[in-house]
């Protein structure tokens, strides 16, 4: 599957930050996305409308129409066009141009080319931040690690607000603003995870007592997923070292953060596996 | 104690989903169930109800006459019928259908028929989820251990929010909100845990005095249960690893979510004890 | 400092709950203190003083007189009066009476007759509840021990509440709600904390950036409490283990649970120094 | 360099606290500084500065110029000027006193005096509170072990509230109260923190489910720094640990509180750097 020498030196430019004028384009595009997401959120202030209205919207139709040049370049570019396509980035490029032109049709749909921030989480592989890139490498499988728990944890605290909000519903009834089970629930939630805006509040002195149960059992229970996390990244972090072998002299356990063997001194490989390359 | 061979296969259906008879008898059970809960959620929606009323009611009698007649047959095939009826899920298929027939005397009580969604709780054991199922073990384990030193610190809460509404209550008086002592108990209950509705807020200079300590309290010794959750958990991991044991090896401390014998490659057995059956 | 044989049998009867007489006596107190809490908090609700008040105060000031008597006793056969009247029960037994008195010139001082509610924590004693005794040790100890770190949290967390305040106070102030630079400190810690009363909120731009940072600094920095207390207690946890030692086989490191030997059988001697008795 | 001997002298008295003289102008100067703070506040009161406001701003300018002259002393008396220019509370203290004079120009900016507080820090090295110090260095340690992480973090929470914010604009629009997007991303923020003020509340029933969907998932993720932090600290006192070590029998791993090596009672070196001295 041979490519044109033309869209390979095009897609190192797009994909690779390595070469000067890749840098220089994905500056250049991480500064546009910026520029885009700005856009949109001060569009969305009616001040800024009324005055810069149509500027803005001029605006982000330029900046769709260069970011919809590079979804098609990505595409034609890529060794393998399917693959980009269904890669996290690849739907998220897509999702950031498609709004603008749903919104020919169903106006209000612009504010959704938000999406676009997700763009800018490039910017960790783009700057090389590669022991962010293992940092994060290490929360993700401390949280897959803890998934199993955390399922229990949530189906016991959605069963947990189902019951308490209905009961509430029954006790303070619709002239207290409990209007419905679903909206009973709503609270359930807002005073279990401890947000409390008393838009809802009991006035009853038994919803009272119940609503003051579901605040302690709220308080208390956070504590088992702050737990499942510290013990998922402590094994995490443990295993993490383990992984880490020097090549030449065999030592293991190095520091997440360590760079050179500290026995030999010679230079570590990274045990966090690199994330996967779009171009190979 | 002999039971008739069509009480046996008829137990065998409801009981167990090891056959395709007792798994199709499962989904179409979750199935139903699932169908209820939204059923009696909806009737709550006052708009829902001025429109699809009298179709719901039915559906709610006809799923109740339904989950009647399976509590009974569960009571005639159970192998102990009073071992059932006091377990667990006995007393929730029980709470399931009672609602309903009080709801005839008593309007209202229809909403409790919510309970049902505790039924759901079955979906670990039928969809065979045993790691989610030795994974609450774990939770639980940890709980319990945790349990003496957690009831210490409800004693301490308990007697802090009664002294700090009391407080509050002489500080700030029935003119502010602060109506009663049990009124004023439940703002603490509200501040302490961080909730904070806002329904009831301290005006005087003295009163959002005392709430700041409140509040700064509240934030600290939230760092209690969840320093003392966290402990637990690392020692019912710990506890768990050293219980499983190779059977052909002996080598022992395998993770919890290991299925072979990381040095023999044996199969392992679960650690976990399986939950017991109600049919044996 | 021979004591009248009455006043040892009295003394034995009053702080000890070993013999029969004394449980009684542990368990009639425990009662009326129950039932005096539930009459002040009850004398608060404007419902119940309207239709039960005389009945109310007549109840309290039978109780009140019961408690001192009660603490005239217990400093007379006490084998120190001085040790036990500076004792935390001494105060608290004192001021569970006081307030009855002065409320006598300055009404509703009575209501501070809650603070008998600390004198329910004897339960602990009284019920032998050792386990929960040796837990709290450990609570208390890991919090002893992180009390450094904590402070340096706290010095902190007033700085920043301070100068959080201050700033809103420039940018909102007085119009929005934000009167003066303590209110907006206790805007701050309500922030802080993630309380979130909504009684005072920024309603400038610029004022809600201020408060999304202090939300979000809130949001990260509970995370240093729980840290810090979660080691606390790994640590406590850890060393409580070690203090156990069998006396027979000299086994060490034994779970803050067990009450035999797991190697020989021994009953364990509790490494968790017993409360100091006031008779002793 | 050599400094005249009064400068010397001086600078003996302003930076250190080990004579008497340098003690006592510490002292005064601590006095000085919360008595400072506290009338910036108070005047920050109406009811005071109705009564008072001539009194506290003539209080203000003396300790100002107090302040003034204090500042000019620790430049002159400095080994090197520029290095206690630059320093934390070179900064500080120069910071402290500018507000008064552009206040000449821009009134209300004397209540950014507040900044002074930040002078109170000096106080765990003035009270030789070594043990703070060094329990501070371990926390700031722990943090910073941990800041790629929580830099991981914190870029996905500004992801995520940068989208709910911009949905919940698109679902509950202007007429609810989120007027822009900016406005929607601060109740996004006020959300997933739990802080919820209640100024802004979804009225729809798509945007409760979306806020209930916020609200869990800012419940669960507040245990990733919180574990991220326990993690750090756990590790940054185990390294404090392996860092100390008896300069007379070699014994390693003593605690960071311990003054005495456990094994030979040889007195032991602070593991744990002291801050660096300005006059050195």
């Amino acid at each position: 599957m041979n490519r044109a020498p033309w869209r390979v030196k095009l897609g190192n430019i797009i994909y690779n930050s390595d070469t000067q004028a890749g840098r220089n384009f994905d500056l250049f595009l991480t500064a546009t996305i910026f520029v885009s997401v700005l856009a949109v959120m001060l569009d969305s202030v009616s001040e800024f409308r009324a005055h810069y209205g149509p500027q803005l919207q001029l605006l982000e139709w330029v900046l769709t129409l260069l970011f919809t040049v590079e979804y098609l370049l990505r595409l034609i570019t890529a060794r393998r066009a399917s693959h980009y396509a269904q890669s996290f980035f690849g739907v998220v490029d897509l999702l950031s141009i498609l709004p603008a032109y749903v919104a020919l049709f169903l106006p209000g749909a612009q504010y959704l080319l938000i999406i676009r921030v997700l763009r800018l989480l490039r910017l960790f592989r783009i700057l090389k931040l590669v022991r962010y890139l293992s940092e994060a490498s290490i929360l993700t499988q401390a949280l897959r690690a803890s998934l199993a728990k955390i399922t229990v944890f949530f189906a016991v605290v959605i069963t947990l607000v189902i019951i308490i909000g209905t009961l509430m519903y029954v006790i303070e009834g619709p002239q207290h603003g409990y209007t419905s089970i679903p909206t009973s629930i709503y609270w359930a939630i807002v005073t279990l995870t401890t947000v409390g805006y008393g838009d809802i509040a009991p006035r009853t002195a038994l919803g009272k007592g119940l609503a003051s149960l579901a605040m302690i059992l709220g308080y208390c229970i956070i504590a088992v997923p702050t737990g499942i996390v510290t013990v998922g990244l402590t094994q995490a972090h443990a295993s993490s070292r383990e992984q880490r072998i020097c090549l030449r002299c065999g030592l293991e356990g190095h520091e997440t953060d360590a760079r050179y063997c500290r026995r030999c001194g010679e230079a570590l490989v990274r045990g966090v596996a690199a994330p996967p390359s779009i171009l190979d």
